[in-house]
């Protein structure tokens, strides 16, 4: 198992490593705007760009992980989509998302990082999740706490930025959560996902009424909204099989989890906030803040009784295999 | 009318007021998170934290206006709701959401505003919106353009921020379009809301299938992310009488407009892209951004044939009166 202070120095260079990623991100995202995209597919040189820097960008993570820890495992898309998916393993793993937010950044639309997250004996340990269009850094390292950096204010904050055990979350009427349309875009998948946000956002007796929805379109800085406090939930179902995986959460799941968040998977499984292997790779997570307990009732006993509250209201969507 | 000089003097000015304003909402924001918001209905002392910034906050605009523009109308939401609507009339007249995205406000969540907007000759010519959370402020001036400040960089930017001429959008599909949940969560105005999203992002036959759908839960920052080209479109019903009304939109047009953008209203309306006093006050709004002609067919054209297209696509939802 790796040492916390072996985890500190992993959290220095993969900090670096992020920035880097970050810097390009943005610039591959001004010049797919400057080339015409916001509708790829018409203008070829916008679609080449997305793919050019989509490589580049995955080339300096392989490159630079490799470098610096030649014998930590890597899981990534790519290692999916070649049809090899590797077993998770009790070694350190680097799993790692180049570019959370494709959408965003073919757009420009200012929700796109680089999610970098590392498991080790087979829980997520450290995350870094740098978003270069507000220049925003998250930090998170197991036992260590989760961190805020931006380049205005002078030390990182920590996270939630308000004390959690000031804020109470009694129910799920009155949270600010968000969700996605995702890329299924089937009549199925579509029309289960709007009944469920209609039943998150109506009026009682046909919903619990949530203060509202937010939808930015990224997975892993929705996660690292709810540990800064911004959201109350992030609701995320992979219904296709090539969507979202591990490496869109690993990270999150961390500095969340630091935050006092609570991170559970599928409606079937326990909901006690132990991530393990199965919800990791489960491809439904649900994460809920930090939240104020009360005599009666522990922060943990709120968290899970808003996470079974959540999925009695919510359609339970059917993932493609 | 307000000569050009006139008009870049109330951009000064209205440009310093928002900085204040902005100040108050951030440290209102923070305050209330500290003291338990994220429910608020629990904790007392974040209700009246809430009320005590929206306060503080009006009061600030009104006292500065009325000091440096006595003759000048003003129309924002007390207006409407102390029941005295006042007619829009050919006088200068301020237009202005002291606090836009309330509920962004209340949980923290970085997408709240201030929107300062100025209608002479009963049309929109002038709009400063300042979100504090992320330090963006967005300005727009009757043929003097539109722009982007930021501390982080020296210079304003110009929107949008990649020329427009480079960015076709031939069609909804592919569009990135921010759409809100509201106010109004009774079935009726929900269904149909999840119905016209479930039709934007779904693929064909039942739907255009959107590239997504955004929701960052401010009017005046949607109309903003459109004049920078973040956005494609953003869809905009207001249900209840009470919500959305022109002090929401007034600036976001001005700056919508002025970065190439098309603006209309309800899908009875002549889509030709001037914004009418009944377009102003019509509680429903369209905006898409700035696109690139070709030699068939001009950016105007373009820009009328998407609005077509977006309201044979989403369902007619029915206002209160």
């Amino acid at each position: 198992m790796l040492s916390p202070t072996e985890l500190q120095e992993i959290l220095a260079f993969t900090t670096e490593l992020a920035r880097k990623a970050g810097a390009l991100i943005l610039e591959g995202s001004h010049a797919i705007q400057r080339a015409g995209a916001g509708s790829v597919g018409e203008k070829k040189n916008a679609v080449d760009l997305v793919t050019e820097y989509d490589v580049k960008v995955e080339e300096l993570v392989h490159r630079e992980i490799a470098g610096a820890y030649p014998h930590f495992e890597f899981i990534g898309e790519e290692s999916y989509s070649a049809g090899t998916r590797p077993p998770l393993t009790d070694a350190p793993t680097f799993c790692v998302d180049p570019i959370d937010g494709t959408t965003n950044f073919v757009h420009g639309f200012p929700y796109a990082c680089i999610s970098l997250g590392l498991i080790d004996q087979r829980a997520p340990v450290l995350g870094v999740i740098y978003n270069p269009f507000l220049d925003h850094l998250y930090t998170g390292v197991r036992g260590a706490g989760a961190f805020l950096h931006t380049r205005t204010q002078p030390q990182p904050q920590r996270l939630p930025l308000a004390p959690a055990a000031a804020r109470p979350l009694p129910s799920l009427g009155g949270a600010l959560i968000a969700v996605e349309w995702g890329s299924d875009r089937t009549q199925g998948a579509i029309s289960a996902k709007a009944q469920s946000f209609a039943r998150l956002a109506g009026a009682p007796p046909h919903g619990v009424m949530a203060h509202s929805l937010r939808s930015v379109g990224s997975a892993a800085l929705n996660f690292a909204l709810v540990a800064q406090g911004a959201l109350d939930a992030y609701w995320l179902v992979s219904i296709a099989a090539r969507a979202c995986r591990p490496w869109d959460v690993c990270a999150g799941i961390v500095i969340a989890q630091e935050a006092g968040g609570f991170v559970t998977g599928s409606k079937a499984v326990p909901h006690d906030g132990v991530v393990t292997e199965a919800i990791l790779t489960g491809r439904r997570y649900l994460v809920i803040r930090g939240v104020a307990g009360t005599p009666e009732e522990s922060s943990l006993d709120v968290q899970k009784r808003l996470a079974r509250e959540f999925y009695d209201t919510v359609e339970d969507i059917p993932l493609d295999e």
